[in-house]
């Protein structure tokens, strides 16, 4: 029997019970033996009500720990099987993301795990959650990410020095802030402005002109939520401005004071980084109005160049749409209900908008989000300290309560610790 | 006093009018004497009664003439000013594109100039349209394109065979399915596809590994609408899949059968050019099962890698979704109305859908779009023929009848000759 954090439908109701321990029942499974389990927004969605579970499950989706048991996939070189499935031990340190992806499909091959035909999401009645002493996963060989890789403490001089703490948000929050950067960043309508070269004429020009620097650009973001995913968002802009060498205007927009507050104290810790840009980063409400006047005044009428939405409400919809200039583009990771859209085709034709919506493909991201939290340890790594993305490490006695003030706006990123 | 096509409202009515000669009216006017005028599936929104109309006009935005008088702006070398206000001269010809553009603020330097703060759609009660004896064009010196140039008959070896039928496409048809293809090529998501290199990693690598020959990548494509426009998207995308060495499978979709084997004998004409693949085209209806099984059964239940968006009614962009694979982009050159959108921001979230929203930048698209032209005059130079992009070549006394026809979907792309 082991302890865990479950949801009982059909809302606010959070209870910390004894159930069986979860036990390999397929060949591809794996056993983890949790050592943190974070407490994220969409765990929100059910515990509000907004999402209509009909069943008591575990929660949480983002976790870390040590493998303790292997299905008998495990232990052979299979061709066309995700190397793991070869190389996993019990012992293993290992993240996961937040979706199950066996790495074998064609979507998983192409990179966009979060589409894999086996997805499952963690803490859902289709599979139980990670808020709790072991967690099953699934297709455990496309979907863990092995910590003990001998080529990690290769890559990174600092590798035994990383936090545990830290490496919980590669499930997560960390690919999903970078994702909605990346996205928007790499869309042809930023990369033209980056280039410098009018569109269209940038598709065509040679590498060498499209990738010299472009010192004199000015990129202006909106993050329209300044949650975890948001902060992660900004870091993610702060790090590429650095490394492609553009300049960086972020307007973070919130309704919590405490959290606009936390990412300009977060922002402060960043720039200070050699190498980073010393652009400006200004935090105003989200009621809108002081956003909109904000980004009208950077950009002398325009507009954004990109808003990065991560909240998933209509109203936050509404207000990237009102942000981003014409010929912008709307990167969206808040996971958006079955409700009517709120803006229509006229608006969209009228503004030239692009929007890139839906799930991070976490798996897949997880490589490139580790080069930055190895690189951003100084946010990452803390706890409860001015400038760190947790806020707290509790047992999971603390459970009841810390959903309700995660669910208030009252405290930042949870950790639990299943074991203490 | 001069001939012009008249629209007036409500709807449906079409008269051929005798009315004042346009003269110039602001210094950087000039006065067009049209050649030819082309009657486009826009000029149906006001026909229809679906846009709602309050005055009286002249249709019509797309033309090619000669300049007959220059405001004076003209013929000085300003710093700042778009070069063609230094250069052009009466006698000079000229096509324009379907909206006006200064040339000179952000957006046009940019090459955005659909949004130029200065635009203005010819053929609306704002602006008299082009299908007419004498146009007046604002802003010409951004607006023109001269077809005069002499680096023209230095570019192009065939240059003075290049029919004035065919040069009228630049207009609008042409630049807006060229960017339609453009769009969805050089999104990220296909990008990855084409690179084969796993989503996000493609991003980061170096060019040369990026621009290698993709020969064993296949990419299927969507294309919903096929009247001129269509057309043009599925020349374009010929022409891309030729110059980057990608395979290309396109399912076009219309609801009538004489634009879908139209689109056939235009396919099977530009796919017998030397360099162009010979990957297959098919073309189901637009009712939207047998193009989704087409496309399933092409892509083993994936969906398109990108559907282009021609039409501009709910239900397209429905079939777009549908159609369309997770991960996959739609590119959206309808134009929409204000009616509520017909997707949920949890259908676009659930399906990780990209969607690239607008009207076309016609005057920066222009001298790409010409090269397309120059190549192509296989299906763009002819009048009436199986594969010619020309249905009819008319006076302005049949615009009444042609008008009708176009209408109901029993003609295709029709030119005006207001001297004839």
């Amino acid at each position: 029997m082991q302890s865990a954090i479950r949801f009982h439908p059909p809302s606010y109701d959070i209870r910390v019970e004894t159930i069986p321990t979860p036990r390999i029942s397929d060949p591809d499974d794996a056993i983890v033996k949790v050592k943190y389990a974070g407490l994220c927004g969409s765990d929100l969605h059910a515990y509000r009500g907004h999402e209509i579970v009909d069943q008591v499950h575990t929660c949480g989706h983002e976790f870390i720990g040590e493998i303790v048991e292997l299905g008998s996939a495990f232990g052979k070189a299979i061709d066309g099987r995700a190397p793991l499935y070869s190389t996993l031990k019990v012992g293993d340190k290992v993240v996961s993301p937040f979706t199950t992806n066996c790495g074998e499909c064609a979507f998983c091959r192409a990179g966009v795990t979060c589409r894999c035909i086996h997805s499952k999401l963690f803490g859902c009645p289709a599979l139980e959650g990670a808020q709790a002493q072991y967690v099953r996963v699934p297709k455990a060989g496309g979907t863990l990410y092995s910590l003990s890789d001998p080529a990690l403490s290769q890559k990174y001089s600092s590798w035994a020095n990383i936090s545990d703490s830290s490496l919980l948000f590669l499930g997560d929050i960390l690919p999903t802030g970078l994702f909605a950067a990346l996205q928007a960043i790499h869309h042809p309508k930023l990369q033209a402005t980056l280039s410098g070269i009018p569109w269209p004429l940038h598709m065509d020009t040679s590498p060498s002109v499209r990738t010299e620097s472009p010192k004199d650009i000015t990129l202006t973001f909106a993050i329209v939520g300044l949650g975890p995913v948001g902060l992660c968002a900004m870091i993610a802009l702060a790090d590429q401005a650095s490394l492609k060498g553009f300049k960086l205007r972020i307007v973070g927009v919130d309704l919590n004071e405490a959290r606009r507050q936390k990412a300009e104290r977060v922002y402060a810790t960043v720039c200070q980084t050699e190498g980073y840009t010393d652009a400006g980063i200004s935090f105003v409400t989200y009621d809108g109005e002081a956003a909109k006047s904000a980004v009208s005044e950077y950009t002398e009428g325009a507009g954004c160049d990109a808003v990065l939405e991560i909240v998933g409400h209509d109203s936050a919809l509404n207000l990237a749409y009102d942000l981003v200039r014409p010929f912008g583009v709307i990167s969206s990771v808040g996971v958006h209900s079955e409700r009517p859209f709120p803006l229509s085709g006229g608006n969209l034709y009228d503004k030239n908008v692009s929007m890139d919506f839906g799930r991070c493909p976490a798996r897949a991201m997880l490589p490139i989000a580790l080069d930055l939290l190895v690189k951003r340890q100084d946010v990452f790594a803390g706890v409860g300290t001015d400038a760190s993305l947790v806020d707290r490490i509790v047992g999971m006695g603390d459970a009841v309560e810390m959903y309700k003030l995660f669910d208030k706006g009252d405290i930042g990123k949870v950790l639990f610790q299943p074991w203490e």
